[in-house]
């Protein structure tokens, strides 16, 4: 296996293939008249385009799961009704957003008849996802299906089985459709490939729906799925949940099943991968999130831990039953300041909190740097050898997001490192459980603060400096990887939308990094105007259901205001 | 940092000076005239020896945990006096097996007396462990002490804090006095360092009480103390335990808080050290594993999971509430047969099962040579570099564990290896994955022939091939490393002693491999006439409290035949 960039003929040719393949998986009357180049949002696409119907734009406009999972329940929708409004939605979003990588929609539609006919002859849903479609990140294999995840060398062989969690998913009753994109590599805030190419933003072309899971943001953002799932190893659910206006939730690395799945880095087990849902609404993470681990997966998994859903963690039993909680705040994380629309948000989610009963105290920032450090170490410990291992048809590996960029202008954190020993991957492990005992004191020590006889019950902080920036101007992702190097469970509520007349650029003089004059440079508030802008809530490892409690609390005081 | 394994002048001189502090902290009073060299058999010599009251040798002859807890917590018994009781007959049994590292009595007795204070003053117990002297492994720095870990180089500085398991003993109300002898690197399954020298099994002091918790098992087995606290990254839990007649639990490697510990191969996460009791019943176990989830480990230890104890599955209510449950059993792993008592010790658990109405299955090895590849080439993937770091005072690293030895001649298990890369490393995680994912499904298959309904409820095997070998006999710990690459919980219950009558040699002529033929050869019934025989009882991952409640099941039906 060659590891050099050469750019040799044959991989084109497989990647033409593969895209007329997927192009031919569109049904010929669901293809829409081009828009216009020039026309940036396209998130009225799916209605201007008059190829759904009323009851498919009733459909896919529910604002939230829970509503779609009891109308399928109780047949007020069929599952194959459902199904049908979704992939055609789905498939209108790919036409001006290019976020699929594989359409399925027959064995999707057989498999909803099958479910209509099981609640029609038993009188109960198959599951608690009964008829609910569910998009997947180009990571999980689906038995006969190719898994590309943006790599030429993958196109081609298919599946000999399901990931564990598409197995799992099946069992719950969901409807699975479509696969969508991801960068090549997956690490990157970014979408793009040499196989499918970039995906767009909704709200503005222009900009990147964020990555790794961007085909998903993408897609979910234009009611193209009511639900996705995606992974997380440092921001790839949070930040394009945040650019693209979802709800994202990155559980623990050990919480929903992994096994089967494809990834980058693989079997690098010392900051992993997470996998988690994007959708619409909270109520969607939640189902999601309570009907896998009702699945019992560490019997099928065996990189998730045996914890059912706790019920009580959710209603929030050991936090005051969730009333007159205490959250810490984050405004910034010490070298990067958010810019104008996130701080808002920051202090729009304090302001409603605090108008709901909840008491609302500063978290400064730790050792954030440190974390980042960590992280990047110990991604790129491998010199580079997994990505290299992948590019063996001589497709080049992708250097930059920024468009017609120059090949050889990497930005810093991609840059690649001398390979480490696995003892020097020992010494950085150690470095982590120093960081992660840090943490867990200072969470403790928030005892003396908050007034309830507890460490605050979650903490509120940005999911990135800024709203979706253009293409190959995402940053580092410092405000996610920390709860990557850390394992917390992180959310992200969406809160406002930018507002340029409110959200004004600060003069500022002095900066806190280069990188802090960067993100205050790129701020144009023209560019960004309209655009979703969220939070993240973080709690304690393996706390998933104490994160999505106080998330319910969040999003019920936001929405009160 | 030279790792150079010459011999400078300098580290005997360090021993020399721990030796001699060590020794003078044992009371003047409690020296025992020198016992005859020859005499092989040392438990009788805390009762022979005459320096033990007889209320000092019943409080220390109580053979079950939860009586020695109780009468502490009805105040029958004084903390004060219990912890002098054990103390005293802890330094008798170091003078004849070589037990301790160290010494802290005067420390324990003040701590007994505070814990008899608040009892007469508040009328409760600080907490489950009240007033229990507890051993500790040398690896649990203690504020103030040295932890020496069988290291020349260690000798010298103290801790700064205690180890959190320490901190949460100490809140649980235990009594700490003394810890115990571990092997040089402690990867070896005996009890040798260039330090403290080398640790015999008192049932006959020419035999390995095991290792590396072999200070703990030998000092458990001469009832120096009730209960011990080791580590178990291949064995060095069970081996021990199973070598001096005690129970020993290696729980999931997240379970019991491990961070503040010094280690061998620290950093090193993919096939880790679990902490774990050693003691003298079942009930001693149970007790230290649900005292310390009780304290909320996962607030204060970040590799710890937050899963408290689980009540209801100690009861195993979904094991149809412990009744007609069904074991697996595995007589073998298919390449080394284990000798007559073991064979013996595993009939009688399947008998002793089958007539309090359970049901005992086949279970056929599976790939177990793998996992033990997998785990050794894990642990040497530093290329032994951690050992090397350790041993820069010129103190040679120990290559065999046979007295006199020539010190190149290395057991094959020990050779040191080429260092791997770290995405080597990440190769051997992947593998590492696939056969935890193969041993679940094994594990789940079992559901066609239990008749439960379920999988089986726990898996009964051997702890080794062997009883206790003379010095330097020991060999691969294959079966225990199994369960180390597959993270599960593996609990040793003594069963049997060997009868020479019985267990008599066979004749074979066929081997199923070299091991099998030297494991064969070695055995030797006169020598091993009265060693402990123990089994293993194994469950899922994470699972404790339902391997527990099984280990009662079985432990009941051994004491009613």
């Amino acid at each position: 296996m060659s590891s050099q960039l050469n750019t040799v003929p044959g991989w084109q040719e497989a990647v033409a293939d593969k895209r007329q393949r997927l192009q031919g998986l569109i049904p010929k009357e669901w293809i829409i008249p081009p828009i216009p180049e020039d026309q940036q949002n396209v998130l009225d696409t799916p209605k201007d385009c008059g190829l759904l119907t009323d009851r498919e734009l009733e459909i896919t406009n529910t604002p939230d799961v829970s509503v779609i999972l009891q109308k399928l329940a109780n047949a007020e929708w069929s599952a194959v009704e459902v199904t049908t409004a979704f992939s055609k939605r789905a498939v209108i979003a790919h036409q001006v957003v290019n976020c699929l990588t594989e359409i399925f929609i027959e064995q999707a539609l057989q498999r909803a008849a099958e479910l209509d006919a099981y609640l029609k002859e038993h009188g109960r849903t198959v599951g608690p996802l009964h008829g609910l479609p569910v998009s997947l990140k180009d990571q999980f294999p689906i038995k006969g299906l190719e898994t590309v995840m943006g790599y030429a060398a993958w196109i081609g062989p298919v599946a000999e089985e399901d990931a564990v969690l598409v197995q799992l998913l099946h069992q719950a009753g969901a409807v699975l459709y479509v696969r969508t994109n991801v960068p090549q590599t997956l690490m990157w805030g970014e979408t793009h490939n040499n196989v499918f190419g970039r995906t767009l933003n909704p709200y503005n072309r222009k900009l990147t729906p964020g990555g790794s899971s961007g085909g998903e943001s993408a897609l979910i953002a234009m009611h193209g799925s009511p639900l996705g799932v995606g992974s997380d190893i440092g921001g790839s659910i949070r930040v394009p949940s945040h650019f693209c206006g979802l709800y994202g939730f990155k559980p623990s690395s050990h919480r929903i099943p992994s096994y089967g799945i494809v990834n980058s880095l693989d079997g690098q087990d010392s900051i992993p991968t997470a996998i988690g849902p994007l959708t619409i609404s909270l109520s969607g993470v939640t189902a999601f999130i309570r009907s896998i681990l009702n699945t019992e997966p560490w019997r099928y998994c065996p990189n998730t831990v045996p914890k059912p859903w706790v019920q009580d963690e959710y209603l929030l039993k050991n936090h005051g039953e969730g009333k007159k909680l205490c959250f810490g705040i984050m405004w910034d994380e010490g070298s990067v300041k958010p810019q104008p629309p996130v701080l808002r948000a920051l202090g729009m989610t304090k302001k409603a909190l605090e108008a709901s009963g909840h008491k609302v105290i500063e978290w400064k920032s730790l050792r954030h740097a440190e974390y980042v450090a960590i992280a990047r170490s110990t991604w790129l410990a491998d010199g580079s050898e997994d990505y290299n291992s992948c590019l063996t048809t001589g497709e080049p590996l992708i250097n930059s997001m920024v468009p017609g960029a120059d090949p050889n202008d990497v930005p810093a954190f991609r840059v690649p490192r001398k390979p480490l020993t696995a003892f020097q991957q020992w010494q950085l492990n150690k470095e982590r459980r120093a960081l992660r005992k840090a943490h867990l004191d200072r969470w403790e020590a928030t005892i003396s603060e908050t007034g309830t006889g507890r460490p605050i019950d979650a903490l509120i902080c940005p999911v990135a400096p800024y709203a979706a920036v253009p293409h190959g101007q995402t940053r580092s992702s410092i405000y996610t990887i920390i709860w990557n190097t850390l394992d917390c469970p992180a959310l992200v509520i969406p809160v406002t939308k930018v507002d340029r007349h409110v959200d004004i650029k600060p003069s500022r003089e002095s900066f806190w990094s280069d990188e802090d004059r960067a993100v205050h440079e790129m701020y144009d508030s023209e560019i960004c105007e309209g655009l979703p802008v969220g939070i993240q809530l973080v709690g304690p490892t393996l706390l998933e259901e104490a994160v999505l409690g106080a998330g319910e609390v969040v999003d019920k005081a936001l929405k009160a205001v």
